[in-house]
Formats: C-alpha cells, structure tokens, sequence
C-alpha cells in the first residue's frame, strides 16, 4: 500500500535521504542515552541576477526550486522577464536565479529599504499590492476529494513522520497528491511549490494546496498569488488569513482531522458528495 | 484549580480578550453553519528613535513588550544607550522606542543592506555574532521542575487552547511558571518575553524558556542571547539548534510529553530526582 501510495506523486517526501536529517546523541527521561533523528537546517542565499536577495534557512532539498518561487512569491519575477537559467552552488549554498534582462529589483530595493527600514514590512506591502484585481477561478472542490487527500497524505512517509520539526505542503488535483515538499519554515515548503510550479509551467486554477501550517494571512496571500483558489490544513486559522480568503473568494478549509473541517470562506466550491454521519459531537 | 494555578503568574494568557479573537461564520464538514473563534492578527510597525525598522504581525497584546523585545534580540539596544520611552500608539498601529541618544543602527541599517540586499540575512548574521564569548551559567535543572512545569502549562486556559493556530513561550523559575506570551510567530511570543524582561530588568540566569514551537537555530540563539540557560519544547529539534546549544552549553530538551523527553544538549544540568517507571515504550 505504501508503494502505491507513493506512484501517485511526481515529487514525494524523502525520509531516508541522508542530508536531511541527521542522528544526534542525547539523553532521554530516564537518563539513558538515545541517538535521536533531527531536520537539517543550512543556510542557501539566494541571488536575483547580480542582486543578493535573502538568506534562507532550509533542509536543503531541491534548492533552486526554492529560489525561483521564493522569488516568485515575493513578486521579484514577473512573466516579461523570463528566468533563462538558476545555478545552485552545492559548496558555496549560493543560487543564482537569472533573468533575460536585468530586473528593476536592485533599485527598487534601494529605494524601498530607505523608507521603510527592512525588507520584512515592505515584502508584505508588495503581496498584499499583488491581490489587486485578482480573480480565482470557480473550480470544484468534491468533499471526497477531501477526506481521499487528508488520508494519503497523512499515511505517506514524510521527514515529518520520521524527524518531526518540520513543515509540509503538498499541491494536489482532485483526489491525487502530485507533489509534497517539506522544509523547517512552511514558508520554504510552498516557495518549493511555487518554484516547481513555475520551472514546469503548471496552472494553479484547477489545483488544491494543502498545508500542515496555520491559515496565516501570509500563507492565503501566497496561494492566491499562486492562482490555486482552495487551501486546505490540518491546523487553525488567523481573522486576517479568513478575511483575505473572503476578499479573494478563496476557499479556506481548515481544522482539517479525519473526516471533520471548518471551512471560513469560498464554501460555494464545494460539492457535498459524501454522506457524513459523524457529526454529532464536536 | 485552574484559580490557583492562574495565582502563580505573573502575566498569563488572556483567551477571553475581546481583541485577541474574532468569531468568524463557517461550515462544518456536514454544511451547518459554525460559528469558529480565531485568532487576530494585525500589522505592528515598529520604531527604534526616527528610524522605522520592522512591521511585524502580531495578534496585538503587549506592544511594547514585543517592540523592546524584537529590538533587544535583533541586538539593536545595548546597556550603555538605556531605552528612555516606549510609546504605542494604537490608531496608527505604531511603537516607537527611543534610547538615551540616537543609536548607530540607522547608518548600519544602510550599509549592510547595501552589501546583503535584505534584513534577513544580515540579521542572522548579527545573532550568531553576539554568541561569541558568550557563558551561560551552570544553574542545575531538576527533572521535577521539568514535569510540574509541562503539566501546568497545559493546563493553564491559554488562546491555543480556545482557538488554536498560535504559539506559547513560558518564562519559568524552578518549578514556576512566570510569564506566559502567546503570539501567532513564535519568534513574537519570545521577543514579549524578552521585552517583559528588559523593561523589569530580570536576569535570565536562573530562569527556564518554555516554547511551544519547534527547536530551530534561531530559537536557541535567541534564548542563548537573553542568557537564559534552559530551553525546554514539547516539539522537535533542528540538527543546528542543536549543534549551537552544544556550542554555547545551553540544555536543550525537546519533545517534552507527559513523564518523557529528550535531551540533546547540556545534560550536566540534570538533576535526577524523580523516579522514572514509565520509560518501557518508545
């Protein structure tokens, strides 16, 4: 069942991938020595042409995926200027992302760092500029669809299952989940998404995201920039990831645990197609 | 019980405060209405004298907690420029705190962004620079504090327990639980603890860092930085949150549940006595 499990993704968790985790000696409660399995963390820096961007923390997989949707999420690139190649420096953890031409970002960065100080509060600014107009498309969301994913996706072996520490997203289309990245900042997970995303040409609109991560403005703000209209968690909401869901008819599901959710927003989607009889307590 | 349990706080959680939540209107999995409580999360820019350093999201408690905090564990304050006032205004979202004289963060603030493109970056990079000679005291930690401490925690009603999605740090004294901050980014919860220190002028050397959150590098710095010993999580470790810790002999334990933990770091704090029966299974 495992092995079938698995066929289904395009990319897949890797538990056993040697510079993933790593095996740390310690002591447990009873004062016995344990060698106890822990997430790598390693600094990448990630350079926009000749502009260094940002230093990331990560577990260190698919590196240059990272960068691109990094950079794509954070609206650095942009469809005139298309990437022409990403160069990953094992030694140096160093991505260079290039685009055709130059792009605008070395100056406007200048420019923006002198007003408002650092690179966090002006990043937001930019993605929330990024939702205007913005359309999701109505897509379906099967509520079989649902309970399918949730399960495969909790049953698939995972640096999470075996490290914990750790942060998964997976992008899905109806029930099938095609590719599950994980990373030590959720963040990093769905840049990883975006990333592969973009270097494959895929479209967002018929796709699901879900995420083991709370419903964080931040993380709605992404998916839509990512043009998926449906996140989905396991974990809890903010008020302002629910009224930015709202604002861009995304449909937010969250509290997601065996055959129960909430869903805050974007319920039109939904096609109720299972009988659900275990609603009695809550 | 709960009562008394409250009694030993100096500061806990707050989960009936109107604005700390919102009640949001959903569907259940079975498609009846809902009414969910989630958390609130709003902008915070904070000031340090004229210079806007950061906007931070935040679910809006102890603003200036969690502005002195931020500044103290970005190592933007130091002794000799005492913080002479911190003012929140809470229309315009803002704090400003002012040092006895302009610091020279402003002019650093330019020239290394010039060289590294972003705060994040630079800001790491200044944390694992403040480490540098830095000792932390061998101030013993009894298994018993560990056991009465994770189980008060969780007792204590707390914003997670009533709407999830946030993160828990707990300032504590041998067996007691001080200071209790909860935020939605862990990172906040630890800088209100570290702003509540700074503005009581409490030594961190005989106290013990709670977290809920994962046990990453920047989370042992920055706990290395307040000179607190101690970190104790109910969650995991990263590979590097671990190796630093053993660099700064700082105990680190984690996955701290019920009777059970592991401890990957700084064991010769450990004073054994509780007798433990319960450690047949993994």
């Amino acid at each position: 069942m495992k092995k079938e499990l698995l066929d289904e993704y395009i990319i897949a968790p890797n538990p056993d991938g040697v510079e993933l985790t790593k095996t740390v000696e310690g002591l447990d409660h009873q004062g016995n020595s344990v060698r106890s399995q822990v997430i790598e963390e390693k600094p990448l820096t990630i350079y926009l042409n000749s502009q260094e961007i940002v230093t990331a923390m990560t577990i260190g997989d698919y590196p240059e995926y990272l960068a691109v949707g990094f950079l794509k999420n954070q609206g650095m690139l942009d469809s005139l200027n298309p990437v022409i190649s990403v160069d990953y420096d094992d030694d140096l953890a160093v991505v260079v992302v290039r685009t055709e031409s130059e792009t605008s970002f070395e100056e406007k960065l200048k420019k923006k760092t002198r007003t408002s100080g650092c690179a966090v509060g002006t990043v937001f600014g930019d993605m929330m500029e990024g939702l205007e107009g913005l359309k999701l498309p109505t897509s379906p969301l099967r509520i079989s669809w649902l309970y399918d994913l949730s399960s495969k996706i909790n049953r698939t072996p995972s640096l999470y299952l075996a490290a914990g520490a750790i942060h998964g997203t997976v992008l899905c289309q109806e029930n099938k989940a095609l590719v599950y990245m994980e990373d030590v900042g959720r963040h990093n997970a769905v840049d990883k998404i975006a990333g592969w995303m973009d270097s494959h040409n895929v479209s967002g609109s018929d796709k699901i995201l879900y995420t083991t991560g709370r419903l964080t403005s931040e993380m709605v703000i992404k998916t839509a920039q990512m043009g998926i209209p449906i996140l989905v968690s396991r974990s809890g909401f903010t008020a302002w990831g629910a009224e930015i869901a709202v604002k861009v008819n995304l449909t937010l599901i969250g509290r997601m645990r065996g055959q129960r959710f909430t869903c805050l927003s974007g319920s039109d989607r939904l096609i109720w197609d299972v009988d659900s009889e275990n609603g009695d307590d809550k």
